[in-house]
Formats: C-alpha cells, structure tokens, sequence
C-alpha cells in the first residue's frame, strides 16, 4: 500500500483521472478486490467513453489486493471532496448519451457540453412502448444531516446499468441555489455515486429554476400593480386602457374574451358593454389582506421573510405587509413537477388562485390576464435535462418542488418519458423528499394521481445512525460533531431504534408495494449492526433487506439492491391509493394523519376549519391533501423520534395550489423561505480564472 | 395585384415563408422592384441556407412589377407583427453559422438550435490577428418611441453581409424581461432588421440575466445576514462559527486569509490571533444606512422600489428600508459589459462596495467573503451568445447595462472577439443606449477606455419624426396617436429641429470620429423632408448622411448607408478622450456638462459634494465618470427639446460604482425599477400549445 501512496504523488493526474474506473472495477459483489481491468473495454455498452489505459502503473506496484477500507482511506486521501470526485471523471457528451438511450437528434436540445432538454414530441413518438418498471427512493424519520436517498437513487441506477447490463434512469429534483450557497450544500449526490458534472447540476443547469423565478415575479408584480390602478382610476377610465383603440380599432384580446364568458357576458365588440358589465369586466376587487401569492428568489434570504412593500410615493399609499419564499417553494414548481404536457401545464397555470376579491371570490392568474406570459416564461422549463451519473448512465433532472408546502417529488414528465425510453425491462428510479411518511405518501397520493403511473417497488433508505437516533441516541446536529453513541457499536440502540423502520415499512404496505430496505453503509457501522438491521426489516414485511457502499463504491457497491428491486419488481403488486378524493377534506385529512402517522386524531384551529369551509363552497374540496409537517418526526413535534402515539395532529391552518392540484393544511408554521448562517458554504466556492473549475462546492 | 393575393390564400403557408426572401430580392438599391430570384442560390456565402424554391409560383401571376408601398402593403397583411416576420424565417443551425464565422468545434457551446457562447479562448487564439473596423451606432435625442437605433444596427450589418459581402458581426445588449412584459416589449429589432428567433433573443437567451440576478441576491442577502450576526454575538462566538473546527483541525479558507492580509494581520493560524485581531477580522461592524446594495429582480415591480426588509421575528427587529432594481442596473451588469477576462471580472466582484463600516471605510464584496462564489455564478455569464440576423448574419449578444445610472453599452468581449472574427477588413457595429450626448459619451469615456479599442466610425440615427419634436412639433407619447404634424409633411418642423442633430454631430466630433447620419425612414416622411434633413446633416459636418429603409426591406434598404459607412471608415481617424482621468472628480463632470450638454455650469448639492469628498479620500477619484441623467433632452429637463443652453446642470447626488470602475453622478432622481401599466403588453402574449409557438411578442 505504501507503493501504491507514492505512485500518487509521483503521478497525481492520472491517478486522479483512473482511480474513479478503478474503485469501479476492482470489485466483486463480496467488495472484496477481485481484480483489474487493462484493457480500454467498458463495463457496459451504455459506458463506452470510459477510459482506462494507464490503469496498470498504479497497481503493479501492490503486493497485496487491498480491502475496501484501504481503499476508500486512500482515494480520499486524494479526492477529499464530492466536486474532485466529479471532476476527475470526464463525462460523454450528451450528444453520445441521447443517442445510446435511444434519442432522434431532432429530440434534444443541447445546452453546452453535457446538459440537454428532451422534447416533449418524444411521449408521441414512443406512446405504443410498453412502460419500464417504477421505483421509488423513500427513507425513514432522517436525522438532520440526511440518509442519503439521492445517493442510494444514483448508485441503484449504476449498479443496474454499468453493472447489470439492465436499462435504468434515474429522475431526480434539481436543487435550489439556496442551500448551495448556504448550509447544506448541492444534491447531485456525493462520493462515488453522483451526477456529473456536478457543479452544472448544482447551479444554473438550464435555467428551469430561473424560469419559474420570473414567471412567478411577473404574476406578482402585476397582482400589486393591478391593484393600484383600480384604486386610482375610475370605471372608465380603467376600462379605456385595458380595451384601447389601437390603430383606430378597439378590440378585447382573447383572454379579455375568456373573461368576458366566465363572467357571463356574451359579447365580443367593446363598445356595447353596459356601465355594469364594464365594471364587472374591469374590476377584479382583490381583497389585499387575501392575497396569498408571494414573490420569490432563490437565494437563502431571510431578511424577505417578513416585508414590507409599495413605500415609493409613486405607489400612493398602498402599502401592505408581504414576503418573498424560496423559488422552489413556488406553486409554479409544484406545477412544473405535476403537469402532463404544454396545453395542461398552461390551463394549471391559469387557474391558479392568487387572492380572493372582496366578495370572497377567487382572483385567478387567468383574471390578470398573464396566463400566456406565464406559458411563455415556461416553455422551455418544461422539457426535462438530460445528464449522466458517474459511470455514464442517464439521469433526467426535472422540477423540484419543496417537500412541506409542495409535494417534494421530481417531475411527472421526466418519469413517463424515462418509463418509455428504458422499455419494459428496464427501470425508472425517482426519489421522494424528505421521509417515507411525507415524501412517498405525496408520491402515491398526488404525483402518481396526477400522472396515472403504477409504481412497482419501494426502496426505503435507512442509516444506523438513523436507527440510533430513534433507539433513544443522543441528538444529531448538522455541524457539530458527532456523539460516540453514532461512532461506536451498539447494538441496543439499533434495535431499539428500528421501531421506525418497521412503521415506515407499514406505511408503505398501505400502497400495496413491495418495500425493500437498502441500508446505507457508513464505515463507522459494525458488521453486527448491519446484520441487525437487515434481519430486523425482512422479520418487519421487507421483500429483502441489503447494506449499499455506493458512496465509497460506485455501482458495484449497489449490485446486491439492484438485484434485489428487480425481484421485488416482479412480485405481485396491488396498488391502491389511501383515500378517495371525494370524501372531505378533513376525513382525507385525519386518514393521513391517523394511518401514516399514527395520530390518535387531528384537531383544526378555527382558521383551518373556515378555509376548508371557504375551499369547499368553492368547489375545491376533491382535490388530493398535501401535509405540510416536519420531516423529522412522525408527529408533529420534531423531538419526538422512533414512533410516537396518542398525539392530535394540530392543524393551524389550510392552504390551496389550486393550480398545482392540491389543498396543502399546515402543521405549525412552515419555513418558506431559508437563511445564511454566520459562515454560509460560498466562503469555500471559488472558481479558478485559468483553468475555469469550481472549487469548493459539495 | 389582386391575382397576387388570391395565391396568398391559396398557399398561405408557401407564401408566408418565401415573402420574407422575395421583399429582399426584388428591390434595387433606389429600392425599386427589379426583378425575381427564381433559382435555390442564396444571396451572399454567409446566408446559405436561404431557401426560394417555390417563389415563382407566386408571381408568374402578376400583371406587371409592384412598387415598394405596394408590397409592403402585401407583406403586412400577413406579416402584421414582428414575432410573425421572424418566425416565418428559419434561423439556420447555429452551429452551421459558427463554423461559417470560422469557430472552431470547441470553442462554441450550443444552447438549444439557434444559440450558442463562445468561448474566451479564442481571444488567445486569436490574438495576432489585426481587428475589423469598430463602428458605434448612436441616435439624436429621442423621442419616447425610440428613433431605431437596433433596426439601424441589424439593417447595417445585413447590407454589409447578406447584400455587399464584406464580413460584419452586430453587438447588441440582452434586453431585460421587465419592459419585454411591460410597456416596451421586445428590443430585438424590428420589421425587416431582426435578430432571430426574436423570441429567444427577448427571453431567458443564455440565462446571463438569471446568473447576474443570483449573484445580485446572494451578495445583498449575504450582507444583511452579516450584520445580523455580528449584532446577535460577541467577538468570540462570531470568530468560532467564522473559523470552526472540522474534523479536529481549525483553519482560515483562502478569502479569509486575504482579509487578513488586507487587515495587515500576517498570520495563518486561527489560534494565534489577539482578541483585538479577532474583532478587526470578524466585525464588518457595516452601518446599515450607508448600504447602496440593492435586491434586482428582471421584472418591472414598483411596489418593490421602497421596501421594508427584516420583519420576521426570526431577525429580531434589524429592520430596515431597502429597495429593489431592475436586474440590468446592478452594477454586476456593468462589471459584466466591462470586463476583458475571467480573472479580472473576478477582481472586479471581489471590489465592489456595498457599504461603509461604521469609520466611513468602504466594506467589499470581497470582506463578505463571497468573491468566488459570485465568480462561479458568472462563469457561463461571462461568454458572449451567438444568433443571427433574419439574413441570417452573426450577432454577439451580452449584457445590457442600463444607460443612466450605468453606461449603456453592449460588453467589451463580445466586441473584442467579433473584431477579431470579421478580420481587418470587416466591420463590428454596436450600439450606445439612449443620445449621443449620453450613450455615446460613456461608449468612448467609459467603455472604450476599459477596452482599449479604437472606434472608425459613428452612425448617428435620427428620424423625421425626432426631428419635427425638437423643432416644437406637440408632444410625442407612448400609446396616444401621433399628430398630424409628424403624419404630414412639414418641412419648417424639420429644418427647426435639425438644430439637435448638428449639435449631436458636434459632440460627436469632440472626440475625432468621423459620423455618418442614418435617417431612419418611416412611410409618413416625404421625399423633400428626407432629402433637407440629409442635406443639413452634411452641411453640419457630416461625413455623409443616408435614408435608410431597412424596417421595410432588410438589409438591401440600407445598403447605401453601408457603402457610406465604409468609405468614412477609411478616413483619418484622430479619435481622444474627452477628460484625463486624473482630473478632480468635479472638473470631469463639468467637462461633460459643458462640452456635450451645452450647460453653462454645474450645481452640486452639498451631499453630492460630500460624496465626492468621500470618494476623493477612499481613493477613487481618478475613475470615469457615468452621468445619470435624462435622455429625453440634452439638459436635465426632459421638456426642453432642440439645443437647450444657459441650464445650470444640478447634480443632486454622486455615488459609485468601484467594481465596474465609475463614479455615477446623478442628475434629478433616476428611477431604477420600471412599473407596469394598466395593460401591460402580456395581455397579448401567449403560447399555442400544439405548434408551441410564441405569440404577442414585440
């Protein structure tokens, strides 16, 4: 091994370049050092521009196959950050990858070098393929740090792919910029089981966030200023400049015309509205203390928490309290994430409700007349990114809207095109945020509504760590270290604490989908340990129980799951969602938080119950349940870990993504909009001006 | 005629597409129908993929050749807007135009099918090659409709590629998404002088606005998260979170110990740092109502030009009144159309200030610590977007700065790389926002002096209708009909006002460049007002001066101005700055007020004369200077038109911007967020969903 460490420095480039291949290849299933690879072959057909010459001068200097953990120490001797890791992999170009999975050049639109958008027409073109098979990525209650669903997802793909020689994608959330920059860093995965290159991923990509920034900003621009001209203009003058002669002819525009027949007013010529219908036609009487549409960016800023707008005397007096939320937050990326095609994602659009007027009625962005700006603003957002794993296998990253207030999943459109593209025997990995009783339970209820796909295994991620921290482990802080009970084998707290595995397991056999537990090995874990929880999760209902090293391993570290979700995949599968949308709003309610959570009952505050009354009479009460509660528990009381009971699930108050398709009832108050610690990540981001990389993203 | 329009209808989609290539190919250069192209050959090398095939069916109809109204009678019943004229043109693929401009394959970044960035590295490549001529179009003082300064540049250079075979490339600045959605609409030229797609062009392009827009926030959030901690901790707890202990080991990342170094604190080991040193690293100690850092978003919000920040609870109270720009006047835009490289925009990141320190000691982006994550923002940013002319002619898209409180100029790369691509014998045109008196003042002050090029020539853009204002013709206003006295001839109108254009001409002259007027010609003009304003412009010292109709007839309407441009261009050339750099700030200004604007003097107020006084001592007293001042009259009162004199110049403030490299002082209160009006131009934009064309768009 000291050989090994001094042709490293001797030759740090190319070991840098190969040693990604190598930690590939040198393994068996076992992960035990099988041998090297000398030739120029690739693993699998879908990996061909994977290089692997000078491999052998690195390794003939052994005297011993070395284990997994002297590995893994030396790699990161060298490679001691997820973005070196990424760099020292040069990635195919995308033109390469879209033609290996199957792509018409006229299919893609290539954004530089490793980044393109897939065209919609594709679900056209392939609309007779038969569907692959569907798996979702869900975890138990995490810790604060996570359990490493996004790497579990990105190694399960390599493992079939670069590995197995089976079709996969995988379809994840692309990653706002605030926590790029600010606490947690990017989601591009990390070690040896990421997307590529990861800082395309981690910052503009194709521009989808920004998109959705705009639209959003235009919709709330033109709700204030709106606002102000009604107040400052009488009936007629309004309604002279929304209908102006132009060219000597007054004419409605088409959406004034749509207006007109949702308000019952059958006429097309301007000049014959009466004084009521131009009132009517011109008014839209937004009530400003309803309006429920923010303004966003997507930057951790906290001091737009709480704002306070309209102070400029050009705006006369019409101040109001407001506040900006993180773009992801943004029912527009909920939207982005459900949608089907163009024409529906523009009819969501419009519907969407902004505030009510003062009669109580919805204002919608229809009524403001910026639904087409709005479809403009988005029409390239919609076409998902194609981009590639560390060993060369298909990813589409698409949408990603916010876990509490929105439903946390990627987007429908990148599944269905994925599910196409695989074929039948291939597979489609996507991920759910945040635990397996928010993430997937949206998942069943909203996306697979919305979309109509049948998904067909369940990967659940767990940690010991996890596991500990519910066994009654001390507490698990993001940045401060941690404790020896997470460091040192203890086997009680493991058992103990897979109390949330099991109920997680539970959960998801509600949806009537096969669970396999994949537990993400850390090297802190004891043999014994691992064995523990694996048995504990097959005893609990798993269709199979197996510890990943993805992260260390790539691929090869994931076989075994591999192997394991493409039985699971062919087992019967009953699927069934959990609740009818016809039944209320509260019973869709207190079934979630009764047989996903485990609460003896939910109480609504006053509030609650009369915007669930207000959404009913308005014809919004069949639309699916969106939780917006803590992660970090089954309760709604972040401290209470393994599986709490007996609690009422205090509902404080209800909410609607009419556009987006959902009522969402806040448990407690859920942050929107993110902050900077005292020493956000970007004091480590630095780009060098030669060589042009990025350093210090992870 | 009429045989004509019934093949119209008959074969509309045939005679939408081909009408665009027949209204160029027919006139002469006196713009009168010559004859019919009826082969496939396009008109010029670069224009190849032009297509005519089926062109004759159309006119073997005709009784005899129609004259120029008639046809663009014709044309505009079908072309009625400009989204219609470019979409019924297909842009060549855009990697076909990069390797007719002779880029190589890894020097271009495509971005969809008609975009693409080009990389830095062909500066490099490049650089022995001697540069095209440099011509900058500017205008007279405009009326409030723009006299046509872009459709000038894009006819220019369509003359000069597609009509006359000499090699060209237009400059031309991103337009913000706020007036696109606004009032303004689009800024891609119009009619028959376009850049296309102009939906492309008016959107998200390459998402350089998004980009500048994310570093923007991060740095603005950044300093109100900053001093939220420094007053929520004391030196001690501040200094650990700045310089925390990971993984045993405690150490300053690379900005931090350039601070230190600034601080003349020469050490490297956190332990070893005096409690005195440890307050001077970790206190900012920023006063908060010296902050000129501001939020931008790309949409016109007014309700965001005075804002109330910090409200939440969470910010316990360090309220305080902020603001929002539009985008394009962050001063990062400006750093963005200035820079020459990626190490000196990163420089000029790291030197931004964005507020004093509570001993009236500028505070830096740099101090923030948050340099390189605004460099890695930018990185892609900073590459110049390749499309084209609707005769399908390289444009350099990038950057936009505004022309008031910034300089209004298309980016110095983009310019410096285009010179190098046309070869000594071609010619790039740009354009300077607003007048001479203030676009082209900071073209030669500001942006040439940051990129050390020579301009050839300058084409000055004036209209009839410009004309007849400044010589007391009634007021000109967005959205109500124009009078009669611009619709008839009146030839005393004219000669009136020609008083503004030879005084532009003049302040063209201070600076030793010969100018070529364009008389941008509107249907209403008469042969004799046309013919008097040439007249005057060339009695006032003008090279020549031209009528143009490239609006109506692309490239071939301007194809005499062309011929005019490059004979100026081989005049002696003796161009100079206005000022040397190292006069006291106040002298530079009234340089400027004097000798372009016609004042007697100027008027500071004693808080403008503060700032000067703080800048002289911070030591940024020998930079540029970019007037903030109306552009609707050469003084500061935007009724008085013509040649206004004997105006004391008032300046009522003076600030800086240090990143891009000027002082800015301001006449009057410039308004840096637009509003949207009562209808604002999205009522007619929209998206057909099935064919997922734009339309609307102007």
């Amino acid at each position: 091994m000291l050989c090994l460490f001094v042709v490293c420095l001797l030759f740090p480039i190319n070991f840098y370049f190969y040693d990604v291949h190598w930690s590939q290849a040198l393994f068996n299933e076992d992960l035990e050092l099988e041998g090297f690879i000398e030739g120029g072959e690739a693993l699998c057909s879908i990996n061909r521009n994977t290089k692997y010459k000078n491999i052998c001068c690195c390794f003939v200097l052994c005297r011993r196959p070395p284990k997994l953990r002297e590995i893994s120490w030396l790699l990161f001797v060298f490679f001691s950050s997820d973005i070196e890791i990424s760099r020292a992999q040069s990635p195919k170009a995308v033109d390469v990858l879209a033609k290996e999975i199957g792509l018409l050049t006229d299919e893609i639109e290539i954004y530089g070098q490793t980044k393109a958008k897939v065209r919609l027409s594709l679900l056209e073109r392939l609309k007779d393929q038969p569907d692959g098979k569907y798996v979702l990525v869900a975890g138990i209650t995490p810790t604060p740090l996570g359990e490493g669903k996004s790497t579990v997802t990105i190694g399960l793909v390599q493992a079939l792919t670069a590995h197995l020689n089976i079709n996969s994608f995988a379809c994840l959330r692309q990653p706002s910029q605030g926590p790029t920059f600010g606490v947690k860093g990017g989601a591009a995965g990390g070690g040896y089981a990421q997307v590529i290159p990861m800082e395309e991923f981690n910052l503009h990509l194709t521009g989808d966030i920004h998109a959705i920034t705009a639209a959003n900003n235009l919709l709330a621009a033109a709700i204030d200023a709106r606002i102000l001209h009604e107040n400052t203009q009488s009936d007629k003058a309004l309604y002279n400049r929304l209908v102006p002669v132009v060219n000597g002819v007054r004419e409605f525009s088409a959406i004034q015309l749509a207006r007109l027949r949702r308000l019952g007013i059958n006429k097309t010529d301007p000049g014959t509205l009466t004084e009521e219908e131009i009132s009517k036609f011109a008014r839209l009487d937004i009530d400003p203390s309803t309006i429920t549409w923010q303004r966003v960016v997507d930057t951790n800023d906290r001091f737009l928490r709480k704002i306070t707008v309209g102070q400029a005397n050009t705006e006369k007096g019409f101040v109001r309290q407001a506040q900006f939320d993180i773009a992801v937050a943004s029912e527009i990326m909920a939207i982005l994430a459900l949608t089907t095609s163009l024409q529906d994602m523009k009819e969501r659009l419009g519907k969407m409700v902004v505030a009510n007027d003062k009669k109580g009625e919805p204002v919608t962005a229809e009524d403001l007349g910026v639904t087409g700006a709005l479809a403009v603003l988005m029409k390239d957002a919609i076409k998902p990114t194609l981009m590639q794993t560390l060993e060369g296998t298909p990813v589409f990253v698409h949408a990603g809207p916010f876990a509490n207030i929105a439903h946390g999943n990627s987007s429908v459109l990148a599944d269905k095109i994925a599910l196409k593209l695989v074929g039948e025997k291939g597979f489609v990995v996507t991920e759910a945020g945040f635990g397996a009783d928010i993430g997937m339970e949206k998942f069943f209820n909203i996306k697979c509504r919305a979309s109509g796909l049948v998904p067909s295994v369940v990967v659940l991620v767990a940690t010991v760590r996890a596991l500990k921290m519910h066994g009654g482990g001390p507490n698990v802080t993001a940045g401060a270290p941690l404790k020896k009970e997470y460091t040192e084998e203890n086997l009680q707290l493991v058992a103990d604490g897979c109390c949330n595995l099991q109920k997680q397991i539970q959960i998801t056999q509600l949806f009537g989908v096969p669970v396999v537990v994949a537990l993400n090995v850390f090297k802190t874990d004891s043999p014994a340990e691992v064995d523990l929880v694996c048995e504990i999760a097959k005893q609990s209902g798993a269709f199979d129980a197996v510890p990943c090293n993805h992260w260390s391993a790539g691929g090869r570290g994931a076989v075994k799951l591999a192997q394991a979700v493409e039985k699971a995949a062919n087992q019967k599968n009953s699927f069934k969602y959990l609740y009818n949308l016809e039944l209320p709003i509260v019973e869709k309610i207190r079934i979630i938080a009764q047989k996903v959570y485990g609460a003896q009952d939910i109480e609504l505050s006053p509030a609650a119950q009369s915007q669930v009354d207000r959404y009913t009479r308005q014809g919004f009460g069949n639309l699916p349940i969106c939780m917006a509660k803590t992660h970090l528990s089954l309760s709604h009381q972040p401290e209470r870990k393994g599986v709490p009971t007996g609690f009422i699930l205090p509902i404080s108050d209800v909410r609607a993504s009419i556009g987006a398709g959902f009522i969402y009832p806040l448990v407690g108050t859920m942050s929107t909009m993110p902050g900077l610690p005292t020493r956000p990540c970007f004091y480590d981001i630095d780009l060098d001006p030669v060589t042009e990389q990025v350093k210090g993203l992870f």
